[in-house]
């Protein structure tokens, strides 16, 4: 018992999964803006109100993540009392969006914050939790809304207030993935979940800044912890490092002699068209959640690729510890997910 | 492989740890009104200054949680470097003590948010990852600060606003534990994660009332998935109901003809002696954390109990949605904590 046990833990951070962990289903929901993207016919709803008829922007969200969890059931094609967990998290302080669908789930709820990293921290706790076997079937999910969090981060939009060009665009959105230890799907082969950096960045608007050191971290940990090569995946994706956050990864990895321009793609960079005003490129849980569950996740299920490393990233500070001067501290939570008729590592 | 994963998952929401989860060791500091209360003997630090020299509550609080870790890690005599995961959260808008915290430990970091329920939520996920293999080692911890908090969720107490008799004093303070798959010491042997109850409390000074509904819920679905019965608990503990909640509880458990009073005890009512002025008893992440990682631990490893279900609960509101009319949602973890040595179930 006690050496399987370590051979699950390869590396100083790095977990290898021995259990089947199948994707077998995903949900995404976007506000207009993003429905008018790049990535507008990978996603399962475009909502045309981003209001959807509810009194708040905070209650908007929650709406947005309760129709992505519907989604991802549906798609997934099992019933809600299938699931053992729901493993949630989003940006609102006390995560709230997330505890009032908890609420309608009425399953076992385990809340997290991760900020935005939380797309990859809910699926690595989903693999965790599949690999103890103490749960079937398990959901993941996460949200963000433009609205809600322009205001409780900066200032309401209707202040209109000008951004900096190397800020970044909220996403209105909510995605859901389903991890299963049957079925069928791409699976999750390892986990690295990330430790804290923080460079000193002390500006609200520049996250990618902050968050870039964090998936510098992650990366490199993971590929040395299981022995792989860039290379060895199709696509590298980093959460919402947007155009400031990817330059600087990129430069970063060009100084350790990392080669990772060929592979790597943001969220925050796909999900908006640069004719959309977006600045820097999309951010907020929801970035990586619709493009992962959307985007990617049909890439995967196509076998238009087969092997990708999913790095979200978080800041994980709030307005008072940045108006108290305490610099931005960052996290990234990677994860590998794979279809199994690829030539890599088996799995058990 | 599939078989021995149902039999983990019994019942419609428990979990039966098959391998050795260990609390190897405990730390715990208390604020100065903690400190002179009934159990000051079972505390590793008192403080006494609650701003710890720091220049805001919230750093405060972060001092506070980063000082009961290294208590733990030195009881437990383990190095930090040992350690495979650090799991932790606050009711700090973005957890954000904890966060600070994680940015010093530099170990792989899970934030979590669970309000008052994180002590159970956050030692629950680490008997998860135990039972997982893919860490020999997790620290699982949390903290309140009764200045930091009150600000955030009710008024500044330099406001002198007076309080309700049913409203709780937050806990300043912070408890750490380590769980291991080796080593001395009481083990785990069942979670209870929880669902999300809302009986339509709206008042946010009312939250023992809010969360006595979720603590309801718990113990029953942990006593019929497995099959226990109260009286198989030495003692069973609530997190922080106070006064109003505790009632409430008894009244419920009562209607069902469930006597838990003579092994119910609440963290709330434990924490501070009737002439504290704290009303209804303590509150926040501290005040189940610091009575169970101190008093509860100690009678558990000096053998004067043996067998008792930790049940936290917490308020998953905030200030906002309180203001929007919407009722405080809320939720309650239970785990059951046990020396090896009494006759109840074989731990695996």
């Amino acid at each position: 018992m006690l050496n399987s046990s370590n051979l699950k833990k390869i590396g100083q951070q790095t977990g290898k999964l021995t259990k089947k962990a199948v994707l077998i289903g995903t949900g995404t929901i976007v506000g207009p803006k993003e429905g008018q993207g790049p990535l507008k016919n990978n996603f399962h709803e475009i909502i045309k109100d981003e209001l959807l008829g509810m009194p708040s922007w905070e209650q908007a969200e929650s709406e947005l993540l309760y129709r992505a969890c519907h989604h991802a059931l549906g798609n997934a094609k099992i019933d809600l009392q299938e699931l053992d967990y729901f493993i949630a998290g989003d940006l609102l302080n006390q995560t709230v969006s997330s505890n009032l669908v908890a609420k309608k789930m009425q399953i076992p709820y385990l809340g997290l914050f991760g900020a935005c990293s939380t797309m990859t921290e809910s699926l690595l706790l989903s693999a965790i939790i599949i690999e103890s076997g103490l749960g079937n079937n398990v959901m993941a999910a996460t949200s963000s809304h433009n609205k809600g969090l322009e205001r409780q981060f900066r200032f309401p939009t209707e202040y209109g207030g000008q951004r900096p060009p190397y800020a970044q665009w909220t996403v209105s959105g909510a995605g859901a993935g389903i991890l299963s230890n049957s079925g069928t799907g791409p699976q999750v082969t390892y986990i690295t979940p990330g430790k804290v950096n923080d460079w000193g960045i002390f500006d609200p608007y520049d996250l990618g800044s902050a968050m870039a050191p964090a998936a510098y971290d992650t990366l490199n940990a993971h590929l040395k912890d299981t022995g792989r090569k860039v290379s060895d995946y199709d696509m590298i994706i980093t959460g919402d490092l947007g155009v400031q956050g990817t330059t600087m990864l990129r430069e970063m990895c060009k100084q350790d002699n990392l080669e990772i321009e060929a592979v790597h793609h943001d969220c925050g960079i796909m999900v908006f068209g640069s004719d959309q005003d977006a600045h820097a490129g999309g951010s907020g849980c929801a970035c990586s959640a619709v493009v992962m569950y959307g985007y990617i996740y049909n890439l995967l299920t196509s076998a238009h690729i087969n092997k990708v490393l999913l790095m979200a990233t978080g800041a994980l500070h709030n307005p008072q510890i940045v108006q108290q001067n305490v610099s931005i501290p960052s996290i990234c939570h990677g994860i590998s997910i794979e279809n199994s008729m690829t030539g890599g590592d088996k799995i058990g």
